[in-house]
């Protein structure tokens, strides 16, 4: 069985990746509802919310974990991978090698977009340079837009998210990045309205990266992880506002698979 | 000793207002910085965070307790006053007593606005209704407020918070209401904005009432809370951001004062 854990409902953008990649696969999702967001907190606190939910999912007897969170996973895999044996992908390994394999092939300009926690870390960067290329990274913290996801603000149209995204990305624009991470879950659900101001840019989907990694990563090491196709939510808050979500994720009504847990 | 607890920062405006009315009082503060913001949160998550917040305080051995949360106020009173037998006062009841006197010497109208979880508690409007008049209430949830002031959208002239302001308030400002309930401790930092686009309304700050009322309270009850003057600020988070904001809300450097401590 694979874990998926995000720090709310956008990891949901990574089991439907699984889902189209390997259909049969089981998996077992967490999202910690009840203290989203991470991506405004310290590194210290966030290491606490990531063990306690990778414990929980070890308790379900997963065979490896798919960190479908942005701010986790440029945080605290190390403390992760240092606790637990078993396979942990993150989302910023398979986002920064498709966005510096694009990024040589076009103008050499990447733009990584993530929470405050994400680009303060500084962990796309550190991955993106590993392939030693003469690249360029712009970086750009987006606090807003975590809440305006959160809060139905993801039409093309919708005049809050247009001004937040067009701020955050004023300077970026005229560059013409040649690559975007969206290094948050939450962020594809706006990728409309980034493709308006981002036209020539490839917008990578940092959790389906993750999925693809984590699918060749099992395969190479020949790990079973069952294919009875089940899949089962866990959530820390009420399960409603995230079953009437994870329709508009993954396209079915999951509600009958979605149980309350707690994990602090 | 008087306890203020809070989810986050915004509580120093019921710590600003007591140490204004009382100089000499002493003040312990706790911010579950940690997990805010409580008002997207189920019920009987608020519950929980609010008896570990509660516990935590007496522990510290406070006489009375002021819920600057309009959150917990709104929701958790009950479950709060069963199980601890100290003085707790919340933000709900002083703010309501001043909208309903200045609402029957106007023109009857009163607008109420808070977090999701506060809005669909409905506790201002029975609170309110207590006192009997025909007045006329309209009530409306702002989820997207309290991101906005913890990003620092405080400015009159901000476009991203006057466009959510502006959408917030859209059917309330015709109706001219003669008082307005700013039912989050965040709000009354938008105190600008709101008086841009109701300029005629008593905004009415929840956290200053509620200082108020347990001031009240303590003198009637002959409750000695201690006078040494010293206050204390206890975050479940790293402390330099709230330290940070401390001297935005109260005036003075707290940072020396500042300690990080777990309550779950």
């Amino acid at each position: 069985m694979i874990g998926v854990f995000d720090s709310g409902v956008g990891g949901l953008t990574a089991v439907k990746a699984l889902s189209r990649l390997k259909p049969g696969w089981d998996i077992t999702y967490l999202g910690d509802t009840a203290r989203v967001p991470y991506g405004t907190r310290s590194r210290e606190v966030i290491d606490r919310y990531a063990l306690q939910a990778c414990r929980f999912l070890i308790s379900k007897e997963v065979d490896a974990i798919l960190v479908a969170c942005g701010t986790v996973s440029s945080n605290s895999l190390p403390v992760l991978r240092q606790n637990f044996e078993l396979p942990i992908t993150g989302v910023v390994e398979g986002a920064s090698k498709k966005a510096y394999e694009n990024a040589m092939a076009g103008n050499g300009i990447i733009a990584v977009l993530g929470t405050a926690a994400t680009i303060k870390s500084g962990a796309y960067e550190k991955e993106i340079k590993k392939y030693g290329g003469n690249v360029r990274i712009i970086s750009r913290a987006c606090p807003l837009l975590v809440p305006l996801v959160e809060n139905g603000r993801t039409g093309v149209d919708d005049s809050l998210s247009n001004i937040a995204i067009a701020e955050y990305l004023a300077d970026i624009i005229p560059k013409k990045p040649a690559a975007v991470i969206l290094g948050c879950t939450h962020y594809p659900l706006l990728s409309g309205i980034f493709s308006l101001f981002l036209p020539e840019s490839l917008l990578i989907n940092s959790a389906e990266e993750a999925a693809v990694s984590l699918c060749g990563l099992l395969e190479k090491r020949h790990i079973d992880v069952g294919s009875s196709g089940k899949s089962v939510f866990y959530v820390t808050d009420d399960p409603s506002g995230f079953s009437k979500n994870g329709k508009a994720f993954l396209g079915k009504d999951i509600s009958d698979r979605v149980y309350q847990i707690s994990i602090d």
